[in-house]
């Protein structure tokens, strides 16, 4: 793959790991690493060879938030240096209408049409956590700490987690991490749902490798990525809206490979070996 | 009771309860079974002699999904068998704004006045599972096993449920349903809030009987009728138009039956004898 | 603080208790206390010392719902005695958006600029229950009763329950509690996501007093004022409407006071001193 700076990547069996390679600083979030990940990712999306994307960090953290010197840096200029630290990625010449649905630093992790696994193996926070809710399935290790931070720095709810979090661990739980900003580790992550499983940490990247590679082998890479599209859109849809896609989207579904493969392999009791198409 | 092929229905103790009834193909589901079951429904809806609906599978199944004969010829015709495959049941001459609001294959059940319970005995995946979605209530055997299916046939996220699922369970859980196409069991199902309670097998159907003749006899069927149709249209609504529908609603119990039933039992402490009026 | 007849309030470290005071009734609800409860909100709301509001009963009650003898009076005279028990609180001239957009008896505290704590120490039923719900968190006495009991009145779901019931515990929960009108448990609250935690009565008000303190102290209020806003606006808004306030928030935060002292007591390892500016 590419070089980059402040992440890695590897790809093997259709699985491609992103992982946020600054260790020394627990993987805190610059301009830099933001222009890469949506980099990688990007590129994933559009690469027929990935089926999967897993993004993790290197050493004993996930993400710790923004990088304090650029905080601090904000903070000594009173805001003015914001504009400078805004990171500038490769936007796509004709966004889809679920990107402009999600616009923002992230939103791009939705238009992916590709599933996104965070893989949370250390410290979460601030905008590592914000990361985090714009995958589509999280794991993490049940010692991982988490934290919002924001209001403990004289911070909002960023990013657009104050329209995410409430829909994805309910309103009570959303105001008291945010409020206190207090620390919490993954197993009670795992009890909000806030994470779709919490475990020992040496066992997390097996078990997210081995999931990697169920959804790589054993689903439709076609129905994946229109479910994931169905999903996200379906927040703004009225139900019948809904709906008419769905039916749309099954009827069309009848005429592809990988609808034949489905029930040929069910029927023949074998794994099946779908295209996409 | 009308006489059905696929489907067997009963009525005591105001508990109207229809099974499904194909047990040596673990009910899997056909257009008759789709029009036999809506029949069901809205008659049981319309008469005044059934309060609660239970919804349960003969045999060791629940609903196996779609019939896979069907299936079959769908993908042999590719998809050109399906509209003749499209089953067809009795509507109303006007329907509900409730029914207009979620049309399609199961949108009756929300429009029923009778709250629907789910007793989800045994395997339960595709459109079985779509089913059961549309009940208000679901209890299953804690070793049933549930899947979405969909995914590992080429299939997308059918009939709503890329909408109604991350209500339900959270988006988290939801995608992972989807995309894996997983198997999981009731146990599993109870812990991500998709049905109300697990429990062992032998201990579902009274369970399920306790808790309809609760129904049948300790609350209103008026109040009942009126807050299911409160949930359902709170979702399109604004929280001003929710209340306002409730303001009006609760000024117009104070002139009920029910109502004056409802306080003279519990000051009299005794058992409440509504009737709906 | 002003003399109330059926509340009463204390203020010490910034934490404002309010405190339902009718134990011989299990502060049953009157038009009185609303009047009154309503009052002390707003005034702590405005208060500068106040950085948190909670909210707990007297004795071993909650909070009973309805006066039993408002409703006999009401059911007596067939629901012309409504009008008459309604209460009347001031009300502010210029209603914020937030709350024009939650109505109704107890949407001035979603206004209220404080935190505001439920602290749930025994029978909690009918509107004593949606008065939590318009709570920001929820901390009950495991052995604490709960009940929405309006179905076994045969009454309906009041005043926005219906919105707000599925939204924070899922469709299947909330229905069940809706037509049951069943007792359950803290614990169980606790388990269906009603409240956020639930632990032995006389842990409680430890418990909350402490998580009272560390909002009073530990986080900025400007934070947590503009977070509480962020989140129940957001109900309303698309995606990206939300990241825009976002967005606008957070650059507006950096020029503060609490953004500088967040930054600095966190290079500094110190206590932070926030001032709200």
């Amino acid at each position: 793959m590419s070089a980059y700076q402040e992440i890695m990547t590897g790809l093997s069996d259709g699985v491609l790991t992103i992982t946020l390679n600054r260790p020394e600083r627990l993987n805190a979030w610059t301009g830099t690493m933001q222009v890469e990940v949506e980099t990688a990712i990007r590129k994933g999306g559009a690469d027929e060879a990935v089926r999967v994307i897993i993004l993790t960090g290197a050493g004993r953290g996930f993400c710790a938030g923004a990088d304090m010197n650029g905080l601090q840096s904000i903070q000594a200029s009173a805001g003015a240096d914001y504009n400078e630290t805004r990171p500038a990625a490769p936007k796509p010449q004709a966004p889809s209408e679920l990107e402009k649905m999600f616009p923002g630093r992230f939103g791009h992790m939705f238009a992916c049409p590709k599933p996104i696994i965070a893989a949370i193996n250390g410290p979460c926070a601030g905008i590592g956590l914000i990361l985090t809710l714009f995958a589509d399935m999280r794991y993490a290790a049940a010692e991982a700490k988490f934290t919002t931070a924001f209001a403990q720095r004289g911070l909002i709810a960023e990013h657009g987690i104050a329209w995410q979090l409430p829909r994805l661990v309910g309103e009570a739980n959303a105001l008291d991490l945010l409020f206190t900003a207090r620390k919490f580790d993954g197993a009670e992550a795992e009890r909000m749902g806030l994470v779709n499983k919490a475990m020992p940490g040496d066992e997390l990247m097996e078990y997210v490798h081995d999931l990697a590679l169920h959804l790589a082998t054993q689903v439709s890479p076609r129905s994946v990525a229109i479910m994931k599209r169905q999903v996200r859109e379906s927040y703004f849809q009225s139900y019948a809206a809904s709906l008419e896609v769905a039916d749309g989207e099954m009827e069309a579904s009848f005429a592809t490979h990988d609808f034949k493969e489905g029930v040929a392999s069910f029927v023949e009791r074998r794994a099946p070996a779908f295209t996409g198409r």
